[in-house]
């Protein structure tokens, strides 16, 4: 039997402001990374999020970010490993406290915008994030780009670690993603999308640009809970992944 | 025997800005309440004060505040009942990752500021803040105002409470603190202040302004840690309860 | 022949996060309130709303409040009239900044939220808003709740002064708002609001919910930008203000 | 007869936290750069610096920085030329705010800390940030590292530009700061500082760690307010250029 985690960003509204259709989406798929306050959240988004998790059976996860509200923590922020490592350590802090609150359990913890980026990239910061992790709870699964730095990172510290691929994008000879200023970085529609994760999680292998097929870990399905397509696209693969027999890693699982 | 807890409110620098005497003043004392990024601190800071808590036998508090940096956290804000129960679980949270990550725990929570003086006297306010603490971890003790809307809310909730006594502050028949705009709001001089701190922890009763003697629950003592004198105070205090065989309740008590 | 003020909050979006629907309101109105980034708003969307003020031939006007994105200046804030004082020149200056570099002219300036409300009662915050805006460029219009301390607070400075009044709200006999909690304190539906505004245009006066009819000032009427029927509204009332005869005050006029 | 401008950051405390030592270094300098409250400053702080300059004769200039109190404008944030343009334009605004107030007049513009670094050496952000105060106000000078792409940049839009040198560091014989993590970045002390200053003014050369002798443009000199020996190191230059016959060029000049 197949199995398969479908997460996505939560929590991302602040205020006065609304931002993802996190009620639409939740019940399809089996990890929220919810928002700590610094690129978006507030402590009200936040209490409220981790309630609809825990009401949906979905795994909660935090998701910090640079402390750029404004930027919605997709500019990159030249800060040390040290302060790499505090600034999730006061996020996974944060957010704990509505999940001890309302006495359920962090699952994983996934960095966001330009702070996944870059611990896909910079060996120092991957294992100040890694090591944010392991001291603070040795059991949460670190999710991360799938081969990057922040996953080699994870996994030599000893933590658990989700390699996280992405429906929509297609992928070079050497595994990595084809960036987003070049041609073909995206699947050109919804269906090549959903067969491409089918494909990934039931072969362990995907299609290159350039025409090869390589060996990849789908632990985790990234769904960008920001497009207005969003919530029919999870409806969609939840469906499809219903025909194929593959089962959604939800918490009751 | 008696015996006494000294609080101090610490950690309230903030990136390239240092305000207070920590390292001066912790050794003296037995109890740190810990600024959570709202009306000061900020990661860097937190994780540094934990570990001096740690290195120096203190108990470790959550100081929880009003989210403005610019007003100290001194400035009311009207936030509702629920606001003032989400910020304050998102502050314990964030401090208490990094205690977490030290392996320590926390001991106390108590609130900062105009949070502070509105629980006293707001009840709804105040029963939020109390069952915040409850909701993070029904074993923390609660610091508040003596006698307060706060101290009540604890105790009606089960939580532990701290009755706090302010050692350079004068007492009103009915208990509460002459206001600072009144006359002799505040004692003379040191010496008084230390002659008031004995008094009331070995007679359990304290002398007010009206010439009377009422009792008090001296539970804890702040000491303020951002006058000039914090130092020669705390110290002159610390010497005292030594003579008088007071024993400062610390974290190896 | 009668001409008329209708003014909105404009700019009121943050980062990634949109609110208001500026962009189908701005034609049918003559004065934008441009948030300054202390309550909402941030250096892009000034920019780009103060270019849309322009190109529509609106006056632009700043539209300070509490620094408070959390909760939208809509929470009261403790400050000293001082504070009120360079909080609103602050803000003035930073919106005048994007005046400037488009070479136009701010017309005034309007409080926002709480900061709104505390100085329509609050006298010495009041004054000091007054003085802020006659410090900063006595020729700028203040608006502020009619008959309020705010507009008194104006005058008496000598700042040319709006009095605001609300289409959708009903008045008491002695001229000030029905409070939001009392019953009948909004006109029953958008046509009574209409007509309201319509009848205090021409005769100077407005029905009270006691039945009586009192004088009323209505330099401008405020139409509120976060309805979802706002559109519609402000393009009704554009349309009945043709068929009366009514000139609205646009920049152009 | 020799003339020189010595100019220093200001204004640099927040809130309850106190930075630099201003009153003490304003007598001895003849441009204060004010902070804007991005990196540092308040609406308060603003206000009372402002007025500092005014009693003490000293041009008041805008010292933008990035949105990072808690980094101290220090980090690098990776913003697009047009965010740059726009976060300058409010920075510039906000400050004149309190320099209108004060019917008085705003001299320049230094951007600070990592926004000042990254347009020395980014054209495109250089660009932006020269044509932010050209819209603002054509006649304000830009004070940039010397030979950078900022001077450039404002040269080429035409605004007055001022070369900035540092007194206490060293140059290369391409005219470059030597980095601060080589050998030699800093002169060895006070009194080499004091003579490299003379000299630069002096002889229009300046004479690099290679050991040869390059011209250079020292407009304005970069006085360090946030060292300990600032003051020293100020009063000691400015006692220097008395005995030297250079006039220091203040705003009475």
């Amino acid at each position: 039997m197949f199995t398969a985690d479908l997460n996505c960003d939560m929590g991302e509204s602040y205020g006065p402001y609304t931002l993802g259709s996190d009620k639409q989406l939740i019940p399809f798929i089996s990890s929220a990374n919810i928002a700590c306050g610094y690129h978006a959240g507030d402590p009200q988004i936040m209490e409220e999020t981790v309630k609809l998790a825990i009401d949906n059976q979905v795994k909660i996860g935090a998701h910090p970010g640079f402390p750029d509200l404004n930027g919605f923590g997709r500019r990159f922020l030249q800060v040390t490993p040290k302060q790499a490592y505090q600034m999730v350590i006061y996020q996974i802090g944060a957010l704990s406290g509505f999940v001890h609150a309302a006495k359920a359990s962090l699952s994983h913890v996934k960095p966001h915008g330009a702070l996944y980026n870059i611990a896909a990239q910079d060996k120092e910061i991957a294992r100040a994030i890694a090591q944010a992790i392991a001291d603070y709870n040795p059991d949460l699964t670190l999710y991360g780009l799938a081969n990057s730095e922040l996953t080699k990172a994870g996994e030599r510290i000893g933590l658990k670690v989700a390699h996280e691929v992405f429906a929509d994008r297609t992928y070079q000879d050497d595994g990595s993603l084809t960036p987003r200023d070049q041609p073909h970085a995206l699947l050109p529609d919804e269906q090549s999308a959903v067969i491409q994760v089918i494909d990934m999680l039931k072969t362990g292998t995907v299609a290159t640009v350039q025409g090869a097929r390589i060996p990849i870990k789908a632990d985790t399905i990234c769904i960008h809970g920001d497009s207005p397509y969003a919530a029919a696209f999870v409806r969609r693969i939840h469906q499809r992944f219903a025909e194929e027999g593959i089962h959604l890693n939800k918490n009751n699982s």
